[in-house]
């Protein structure tokens, strides 16, 4: 994969990364539908798919008008929502179907934690959707917002995005469970593959970390250091994202409601082990990480130490040498040795014969 | 933001940080009403809100028997009480409607942890309201207590503020939920202003921790360890006045009473889904803390280990060539390169040789 | 407050801190009634108040006969019994009011843990009371124990102390609460003193550490490592006391009883409050000694490279000086400089401006 | 045991370590049975063992169809199946015996976690298997599905192996027990044995952890850091495969299903017992390991700090020495002690005491 | 206590420490009788106690046969076995009862974890027993196995002890309640006994750890560190036998069987609660060894600081003063110094000041 390491997980927007509140969003009503977020297409768009066993409508919808005759029909009736600006829009899709201004106002608010809320004629699940941009290899944060009734089933994104195609693959290829499925399965299958891609990114930053050991051990250059806090960084993002969906599947898989039919079960509790895998590996990575700072730091220390001991040891070598050329430097009338012939080249031996002594000593007690 | 890092996050009074009893407070009567705290305001200011779908009715109260008008309609009056250290004033009120003297006992413990009571004929929630003053930047906590009847709120507050102006907003725009609601959704619509505050404040140390972040990785001033400190015990602060928050607004959503209907259920979970973002994004950035402690640590020392290297390098090439100073510095009558002519001259050489050979080296090695 | 930092938290006996069984009472009957706690005053005081809404005794009891009189009537009775060594008066007291022998050697077993006991005649409360003695400003940690029946509530305390005062004084005045109130009101005002005493406890050493706190910025001398270490030892102490009690209170707010009106819930609920008051303060002291010893570290090790880096600056400086007069030192026949006029004092001039170009660089590196 | 530590703990493919998704599989339907892991074998082997308490048929099936006849009799039915590659026998097996489709990718989903589905006429466990080559020392991890019904049992291996044998000699044996059991007595069986292999592999991987303690205590040689920190990573990898393990067996002991007889309950808590005690020991060997890493810092920055002294104090000792020398190699021309006779042995006298008196002191300050 | 510190917590046997398989273990079925644990006994003996409110027999019993005399009488029959490595007398034993084979397996397998399993017939307890030789002073940890009927209560200890005399003595002494009880409370007697000797060792354990704090404050003898980690060590295994056993009790006192009589609920709570206390102090003493270690690495860190300041200065002050000997050491023609009367003397005492004023510095910059 061609993309540079340092800024493949940049959100889509900071404010995505830690929520937080404007000053002035301070009070506001809850189903206040002002939309907050980053305004990330031009044009909303919204797909229709309507389908049962026996037949399949897929077109792009221009006036809300038309899809309201499929709001009547058994047939399950999949609107998909590119685009969440155009509050007019999202206003007539409400008020056609009935809902409570909170369902609008839940899926207006991008920066709200993943959640599922009962409201009677709706369930509205919501959910972060981390995805890696294709081009720019880019991460990108998007909230999902998927509103499930009988026969009915919203999913808006925050932009336009084929996600979902393999979804809309299945639909047209006659698979057998999701043409005779409820809107419930759906929604299953609109999760399972959010749940997929954090596998996935899991995996991607993961074989990263995994790679960096290799270089940790071979050669432990001090950039590594910045490599392995922005992974650490990132893995923590990733489960701050994953842990609290985790956390609304787990509710999804125990609500009780007409819209959730109990032959759903199964795929639910699948859906909550794939999670699942993701936290246990995101949780692995970290355990990896924090042992890969360790290892960094006993190697740097390790490797200073014997650069300080050689030193050490190096100058040690030389201190008696140089006191002992100090002593005959030394002006006193009466030296005796100073006059003997040789005495110049046994003091060189002496020398020689002490800082061999010395690097032997050394080496026997395994300084060096 | 204009004001100074370091004192902004100054509670009002320190006692209200940690929170310690006198020992002349020991055994005293739970229902006994001294106000303990500090006394934040001259005079109690009693406003007035009384509304329904159709009238509204907006006053500030001068005497209590003026309110008790009120206490048999049908309408929700909403009673806003800032200051509490005028017992006689709550004593009277907590008479006029019949309220436990428990109640008013627990309006004045502004010491107390958030909670929730049901005193059967009335609810008393009490909760850490965090503020930052406009004017001089500071961070002020206090006491939040509201009770609750069918038809009957009353918020109290230590000191005057508009932090529930949105709210009187939304009531004199003829919202129409915050209209038909009854005194719940009221109360709802307080603790959310609350809740949106933490987050706020949150998001606002939140910033400055960024902030540091950068700081850290250019240059590692000393005062950042300081701030890095400050930083985290005032997040600390934060998590410890949100945490039990959070416990009480969990409890409040599972409470069985009269006041609280089935339809504010989904208020209360918003809330409660507000309030763990609070606590997760304030989690996140203790965890940033711990990271940039560790960061700071490792680019110290890692700075210092550079800085003693070269110093310890510098030395050692020097030592051999003192060395050889020293040998022609004796003074034996016989020293056969002291007379020959360009002994000096091939000392020097030896010496720029051998200090360029270790140079080279200690690089080679990668010491340096 | 005029004592000692160091010998405050001593508690009354070694054993209370830890508790350890002796090798011979491996294996003792539950219901053995040995004491074995250290004998903490020479004579059993028995004192009796007897109070209704209209009447009020308070007396001295000297034989145990004269509280049979008050055992059938329908008035609070309140046994407070100060000594446990005296086997004699308990067993008469558990004879007397038919106390099973478990109460009696729960009593006595002043080493075991905060319990609650359903004995179906009585209930056995159990709880550690730390108190400071103002006399000599130790803490003492000392066993209270609590019997309760309907109109019974006998409290057993290993020494003589004052410590229930404030109640004794409410029931006197008149308090309308606690003088309409049962058994079980006069229980959780007693357990509401022990309660408060931890978080006075938790507050005296706290203030102790945030004031260590300033002498941390300020200097760090090294005793306080020792204090840093002693106040852990100390809040840790305070924990261990304070957390079983929390279980227990817990329990007891929980405990379904004929004895325990359901009226007394909202104080039984106050008083978890409080002791999780204490535990979060403890908590939080717990993190700030953390942080201090953090601190501390990082504030002495930055010292010491400080000084080791001037040090070592300073040596490198005269290291190439040194090397310049060893040069000149030596003997060569010929070696030009050295007949030089004015050789000598370039040499100074050399070496100076080597010096400062040597300080010039370093300063200018800040490493200085 | 005769192989190396270094690779004992290779699990077969990489991809099992860390479960991976690839793109192309985000998105697929939960029933799609592609095999997505690696073929480990070449053809697919089913064995058949078919029992009651009187008799026993054991044999190697070719075609699907002799298994059929088994299918209604009320015997055991035990089929193992090694090798998952063969879609088409895996989708024959599922159409003969009426499986969900979901059943059969449960069994080819090889990277899943440990898990437990009851589909109603079956019921699917999935368990990770962890082995050791008995060739090679290598450790194999593959995953185990077992299908269930009231007289059927399928294991589903991914290569062959004689892991069962145990069992299939007990069957033989007519260990009564055994014979006389349901599937659900074999499914027991079977992962018991599952079970036991992970208590083993921990005792091990344990035996080698303890034999590094040893070595760590007498000489901590450097490559021991890396030994340890395999060890760990090995450790965890075991942990991470038995934690969801016993989540599973949990979940197993709990279910409520007509195919699990509740003379089964002991059996399972018995299982629970012993997945809780591989948990245990790893828990302990990874604190161990922990401790492990620590003792080795202390060892080895002990160590160097010896080292360092020493070579401080040997040179602490000249720098006098040589200043004594350097004094007398000045070339004042008044320096009265050149001229005595005896000055260079006094001042050797000097030099000798001087550094003896060093010696002794530091001796006596305990620095050496 | 005159044992050796190093070796007093050396288990019977290491397999018992950390339990591990055998490879030729797996596949065993759970109810295969084999003797896998260490012979400890030559002998199996067989001592029984037979008690009502009126009669008590006690004997050592040489046949079986003559127990089976007691098996229906209503009175508490107490057969207490030493040694199990004896297959035919279990077997005995197991079929004159009519125990199920997995009670004799569960007997035998002495390195299971502490269990409870309800048989239907019979209650089976299985427990570590962890004891101090009175003799070598060694920890011995032995696996108690109690089997539980109305009438009957059979345990199994690995080797022969006189552990439970103290019960035996209360049985003799008429001590009511034992007398009274059933077979219950003789198990609640056993059973509390094992956990005395838990708080007992604990407390022993404790002791030296309390012991080596004085030592640590005073002076930090290097072997310390090997003490700290063995008392680390073993309180880590003293740990890891009591927490399950806490399970094994918690589940114990929840158990509903016709075997446990509802008065007996006081007796299994109490011993919850000592059980509690055992793990309490070890948590305690736990964490005391933590801040050991920290406070011993501080403390060497400190003095080693201390001396390498001390060693630095020292050397530092020598540096100008060896560098103002080499400037009038070099031999230029025109040196004007050399030339003046009182020059040496006078270079004499710029270097004492020289000395002393750097003396004075670094003591003024408390650096000393």
């Amino acid at each position: 994969m061609g993309f540079n390491t340092k800024n493949i997980f940049k959100p889509s927007n900071t404010m995505a990364r830690f929520v937080k509140i404007r000053k002035e969003d301070i009070g506001k009503a809850p189903d206040d539908m002002r939309f907050r977020g980053e305004q990330k297409m031009d044009e909303t768009l919204i797909r229709l798919v309507d389908y049962d066993n026996d037949k399949l409508v897929e077109k792009v919808v221009d006036k809300i008008e038309t899809i309201l005759e499929n709001k009547k029909t058994p047939t399950v009736t999949w609107l998909n929502i590119d685009g969440l600006h155009d509050t007019d829009i999202l206003q007539e899709i409400g008020v056609s179907f009935d809902f409570d201004k909170l369902v609008l106002a839940g899926i207006m608010d991008t920066h709200s934690r993943p959640k599922i809320n009962d409201f009677g004629n709706c369930i509205l699940i919501s959910i972060k959707m981390l995805q890696q941009d294709e081009g720019s290899g880019l991460i990108t944060v998007e909230n999902l917002s998927i509103v499930l009734t009988d026969t009915l089933l919203l999913s808006f994104q925050e932009k336009r995005g084929d996600v979902f195609e393999p979804v809309r693959e299945r639909i047209r290829n006659q698979k057998k469970r999701i043409r005779t499925g409820a809107t419930d399965y759906l929604a299953f299958a609109l999760l399972d593959i959010v749940v997929d891609n954090y596998i996935y990114l899991v995996g991607v930053l993961g074989e990263k970390i995994e790679m960096l050991e290799e270089t940790l051990l071979q050669e432990p250059r001090k950039s590594i250091i910045d490599e392995i806090y922005t992974f650490k960084r990132e893995m923590n993002f990733l489960r701050k994202n994953i842990t609290p969906a985790k956390e609304m599947i787990l509710a999804l898989s125990k609500l009780e409601s007409e819209f959730i039919k109990e032959s759903s079960d199964i795929h639910f509790k699948e859906l909550l082990n794939n999670i699942n895998q993701a936290v246990d590996s995101s949780e692995t990575y970290r355990e990896i990480l924090s042992d890969q700072l360790n290892i960094y730091h006993t190697t740097i220390s390790s490797k200073l130490n014997d650069v300080m001991k050689f030193l050490t040891i190096f100058s040690v070598i030389f201190i008696p040498l140089t006191f002992i050329a100090g002593i005959y430097g030394t002006n006193f009338e009466v030296l005796p040795e100073l006059k003997y012939e040789y005495s110049y080249f046994i003091m060189w031996g002496v020398m020689i014969v002490l800082a061999l002594s010395m690097l032997w000593y050394f080496k026997k007690r395994n300084w060096w």
